[in-house]
């Protein structure tokens, strides 16, 4: 769980419906995402659930619109999301929003 | 998956982990709590998942910021969320977003 942050900063909101294709390559390349999208400005933290009647959840957040931009347009994330397109989801949206209130809660 | 409309909207990202406890009756109250706050003014729809490594997302959708405080201040929903930090979440985060961009893809 990303640790919260005092406001304003930024949420990518993906949620998705997987093909039944290709499991394993997948799943490689989603770690693979989370890898590189964390080395990149701006990145401020990603949490990612998938349920058993396949959609899936995927929020990342972002210091800027701009870090944003950059991460959309990194090129093996580019390559990345047109394998999305042509293999692994049947369907996706994506939010941008601006997060302004935030808190938690633990035991 | 939530269908797309034009923002401006809302959205409340809410991060959880659980504990082992119950989870015939967290089942049943997140199943009540969906269908209670598609019944709420401006709710607009919700989508959830949870991961093997127990760590959920429910980002729900609201008109405005009065419809998420009423819902936040609905009397089931308020017992829901006590049981919630007495028994069934180990933590969680809750975000409150404005979304301002929107896209999608279907196959």
């Amino acid at each position: 769980m990303t640790s919260l942050r005092e406001p304003p900063y930024w949420a990518v909101i993906f949620t998705s419906e997987r093909t039944p294709e290709d499991a394993t390559g997948y799943a490689s390349m989603a770690a693979e995402m989370v890898a590189l999208a964390s080395k990149q400005p701006g990145f401020l933290g990603v949490d990612s659930a998938r349920g058993s009647d396949g959609v899936g959840l995927t929020v990342s957040y972002w210091e800027s619109l701009e870090a944003i931009r950059e991460w959309r347009r990194q090129e093996d994330h580019r390559i990345a999301q047109r394998l999305g397109r042509e293999q692994w989801y049947r369907a996706y949206s994506v939010r941008v929003a601006r997060v302004e209130r935030a808190y938690d809660f633990e035991r």
